[in-house]
Protein backbone atom coordinates (compact mmCIF):
# COMPACT_ATOMS: atom_id res chain seq x y z
CA UNK A 1 0.00 0.00 0.00
CA UNK A 2 1.41 3.32 -0.78
CA UNK A 3 1.21 5.77 1.65
CA UNK A 4 -0.49 9.09 0.77
CA UNK A 5 -0.29 12.48 1.93
CA UNK A 6 -4.25 12.62 2.15
CA UNK A 7 -4.41 9.23 4.29
CA UNK A 8 -6.47 9.35 7.69
CA UNK A 9 -7.54 12.99 7.47
CA UNK A 10 -10.20 12.90 10.63
CA UNK A 11 -12.54 15.45 11.10
CA UNK A 12 -10.95 15.92 14.96
CA UNK A 13 -7.83 16.85 15.42
CA UNK A 14 -7.16 18.21 18.44
CA UNK A 15 -4.18 19.45 18.06
CA UNK A 16 -1.53 19.70 15.26
CA UNK A 17 -0.03 16.23 14.17
CA UNK A 18 3.34 15.98 12.45
CA UNK A 19 4.55 12.62 11.09
CA UNK A 20 8.13 12.48 9.32
CA UNK A 21 7.81 10.79 6.13
CA UNK A 22 11.54 10.62 4.91
CA UNK A 23 14.61 11.36 6.66
CA UNK A 24 17.91 11.32 5.90
CA UNK A 25 21.39 13.54 7.62
CA UNK A 26 20.37 16.78 8.69
CA UNK A 27 17.37 16.41 6.39
CA UNK A 28 13.73 15.78 7.51
CA UNK A 29 10.47 15.61 5.59
CA UNK A 30 7.61 15.85 7.85
CA UNK A 31 3.93 16.04 6.97
CA UNK A 32 1.75 18.78 9.02
CA UNK A 33 -1.94 18.38 9.44
CA UNK A 34 -3.81 21.52 10.88
CA UNK A 35 -7.52 22.07 11.23
CA UNK A 36 -8.23 25.30 12.16
CA UNK A 37 -5.11 25.63 14.20
CA UNK A 38 -2.39 28.37 14.84
CA UNK A 39 0.15 28.72 17.02
CA UNK A 40 0.09 29.73 20.44
CA UNK A 41 -0.43 33.24 21.25
CA UNK A 42 3.05 35.04 21.28
CA UNK A 43 4.56 31.73 20.46
CA UNK A 44 7.66 31.94 17.03
CA UNK A 45 9.62 29.44 15.85
CA UNK A 46 13.05 30.36 15.88
CA UNK A 47 15.04 27.48 14.09
CA UNK A 48 18.54 26.39 13.62
CA UNK A 49 17.57 24.76 10.11
CA UNK A 50 16.23 26.43 6.84
CA UNK A 51 12.87 25.39 5.96
CA UNK A 52 10.47 25.16 3.06
CA UNK A 53 7.32 24.58 3.37
CA UNK A 54 4.07 24.18 0.77
CA UNK A 55 0.63 23.92 1.94
CA UNK A 56 -0.69 20.96 -0.05
CA UNK A 57 -4.42 21.39 0.69
CA UNK A 58 -6.58 23.68 2.11
CA UNK A 59 -5.33 27.67 3.42
CA UNK A 60 -2.69 28.87 6.13
CA UNK A 61 -1.50 32.43 6.67
CA UNK A 62 2.57 32.31 8.02
CA UNK A 63 3.15 35.56 9.61
CA UNK A 64 6.64 37.15 10.16
CA UNK A 65 8.00 39.90 12.02
CA UNK A 66 7.94 41.88 9.00
CA UNK A 67 4.58 40.82 7.47
CA UNK A 68 2.28 37.67 6.46
CA UNK A 69 1.58 35.77 3.84
CA UNK A 70 -1.52 33.63 2.63
CA UNK A 71 -0.84 30.14 1.66
CA UNK A 72 -3.37 28.28 -1.15
CA UNK A 73 -3.11 25.08 -2.37
CA UNK A 74 0.34 24.78 -4.06
CA UNK A 75 1.76 27.69 -2.16
CA UNK A 76 5.53 27.43 -1.12
CA UNK A 77 8.17 29.63 0.80
CA UNK A 78 11.10 29.09 2.10
CA UNK A 79 11.99 29.81 5.54
CA UNK A 80 15.62 30.38 6.56
CA UNK A 81 17.22 29.44 9.52
CA UNK A 82 16.40 31.77 12.55
CA UNK A 83 13.63 33.96 10.72
CA UNK A 84 11.07 34.25 13.35
CA UNK A 85 7.71 32.86 12.12
CA UNK A 86 4.50 31.51 13.45
CA UNK A 87 1.45 30.30 11.58
CA UNK A 88 -1.12 32.49 12.97
CA UNK A 89 -4.37 30.76 10.92
CA UNK A 90 -5.30 28.08 9.35
CA UNK A 91 -8.70 27.73 7.75
CA UNK A 92 -11.50 25.73 9.73
CA UNK A 93 -13.26 24.42 6.63
CA UNK A 94 -10.99 21.52 6.19
CA UNK A 95 -7.99 20.21 7.19
CA UNK A 96 -4.73 21.95 5.84
CA UNK A 97 -2.18 19.86 4.94
CA UNK A 98 1.73 20.98 5.19
CA UNK A 99 4.76 19.42 3.47
CA UNK A 100 7.68 21.03 5.61
CA UNK A 101 11.89 20.15 4.37
CA UNK A 102 13.81 20.54 7.04
CA UNK A 103 17.30 21.06 5.79
CA UNK A 104 20.91 22.62 7.21
CA UNK A 105 21.08 26.30 6.45
CA UNK A 106 23.67 27.34 3.77
CA UNK A 107 27.73 28.08 5.22
CA UNK B 1 3.86 36.93 -5.08
CA UNK B 2 4.11 33.59 -3.77
CA UNK B 3 5.36 31.14 -5.99
CA UNK B 4 3.40 28.10 -6.91
CA UNK B 5 3.43 24.16 -7.71
CA UNK B 6 0.68 24.43 -10.05
CA UNK B 7 1.83 27.71 -12.24
CA UNK B 8 2.96 27.58 -15.48
CA UNK B 9 1.47 24.16 -16.18
CA UNK B 10 1.30 24.63 -20.06
CA UNK B 11 -0.61 22.52 -22.28
CA UNK B 12 2.23 21.99 -24.59
CA UNK B 13 5.71 20.01 -23.22
CA UNK B 14 7.93 19.16 -25.07
CA UNK B 15 10.00 17.45 -22.38
CA UNK B 16 9.62 17.26 -18.95
CA UNK B 17 10.47 20.15 -16.81
CA UNK B 18 12.59 20.03 -13.74
CA UNK B 19 13.17 23.13 -10.89
CA UNK B 20 15.44 23.28 -7.88
CA UNK B 21 12.28 25.17 -5.47
CA UNK B 22 14.73 25.01 -2.75
CA UNK B 23 18.45 23.61 -1.91
CA UNK B 24 20.88 23.48 1.05
CA UNK B 25 23.82 21.78 1.55
CA UNK B 26 23.15 18.02 0.32
CA UNK B 27 19.64 18.84 -0.48
CA UNK B 28 17.13 19.53 -2.95
CA UNK B 29 13.89 20.28 -3.37
CA UNK B 30 12.71 20.09 -7.20
CA UNK B 31 9.56 20.46 -9.07
CA UNK B 32 9.28 18.15 -11.89
CA UNK B 33 6.41 18.60 -14.72
CA UNK B 34 5.86 15.57 -16.58
CA UNK B 35 2.67 15.31 -19.41
CA UNK B 36 2.89 11.66 -20.80
CA UNK B 37 6.38 11.94 -20.79
CA UNK B 38 8.18 8.50 -19.66
CA UNK B 39 12.31 7.97 -19.60
CA UNK B 40 13.63 6.68 -22.24
CA UNK B 41 14.05 3.10 -23.42
CA UNK B 42 16.04 0.89 -21.52
CA UNK B 43 17.44 4.29 -19.32
CA UNK B 44 17.21 3.97 -15.44
CA UNK B 45 18.25 6.16 -12.61
CA UNK B 46 20.80 5.36 -10.59
CA UNK B 47 21.56 7.81 -8.18
CA UNK B 48 23.88 8.60 -5.72
CA UNK B 49 21.57 10.55 -3.61
CA UNK B 50 17.97 9.14 -1.94
CA UNK B 51 15.05 10.47 -3.20
CA UNK B 52 11.71 11.83 -1.87
CA UNK B 53 9.10 11.76 -4.25
CA UNK B 54 5.27 12.59 -4.21
CA UNK B 55 2.86 12.84 -7.09
CA UNK B 56 1.13 16.24 -6.25
CA UNK B 57 -1.77 16.43 -9.14
CA UNK B 58 -1.51 14.12 -12.24
CA UNK B 59 -0.67 10.06 -12.43
CA UNK B 60 2.32 8.10 -12.79
CA UNK B 61 4.37 4.61 -12.77
CA UNK B 62 7.34 4.23 -11.37
CA UNK B 63 9.24 0.97 -12.08
CA UNK B 64 11.81 -0.91 -9.84
CA UNK B 65 14.19 -3.73 -11.25
CA UNK B 66 11.58 -5.77 -8.64
CA UNK B 67 8.08 -4.34 -9.34
CA UNK B 68 6.38 -0.80 -10.36
CA UNK B 69 4.08 0.93 -8.03
CA UNK B 70 0.91 2.81 -9.29
CA UNK B 71 1.25 6.94 -7.95
CA UNK B 72 -1.86 9.00 -7.31
CA UNK B 73 -2.33 12.64 -6.31
CA UNK B 74 -0.70 12.67 -2.88
CA UNK B 75 1.08 9.07 -3.20
CA UNK B 76 4.59 9.10 -2.20
CA UNK B 77 7.38 6.98 -2.09
CA UNK B 78 11.20 6.90 -0.53
CA UNK B 79 14.12 5.44 -3.29
CA UNK B 80 17.24 4.95 -1.20
CA UNK B 81 20.14 5.77 -3.37
CA UNK B 82 21.40 3.17 -6.15
CA UNK B 83 17.88 1.56 -6.28
CA UNK B 84 17.90 2.03 -9.76
CA UNK B 85 14.35 3.33 -11.03
CA UNK B 86 12.23 4.69 -14.22
CA UNK B 87 9.88 6.78 -14.93
CA UNK B 88 7.56 4.51 -17.02
CA UNK B 89 4.80 6.42 -18.00
CA UNK B 90 3.23 9.73 -16.97
CA UNK B 91 -0.81 10.28 -17.48
CA UNK B 92 -1.43 11.73 -21.37
CA UNK B 93 -4.97 13.61 -19.96
CA UNK B 94 -2.90 16.23 -17.74
CA UNK B 95 0.27 17.46 -16.38
CA UNK B 96 1.95 15.50 -13.33
CA UNK B 97 3.20 17.72 -10.74
CA UNK B 98 5.89 15.99 -9.10
CA UNK B 99 8.17 17.56 -5.62
CA UNK B 100 11.22 15.29 -5.48
CA UNK B 101 13.54 15.60 -2.28
CA UNK B 102 17.16 14.93 -3.06
CA UNK B 103 19.02 14.26 0.07
CA UNK B 104 22.44 12.15 1.37
CA UNK B 105 22.37 8.47 1.73
CA UNK B 106 22.21 7.51 5.45
CA UNK B 107 25.74 6.50 6.83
Amino acid sequence: MTPNLFADLTAELPSELTQTLAAGPGVRVERIVSHGHASPPGFWYDQDEAEWVVVVRGAARLRFEDGSVELRAGDHVTIPARRRHRVEWTTPDEPTVWLAVFFPASE
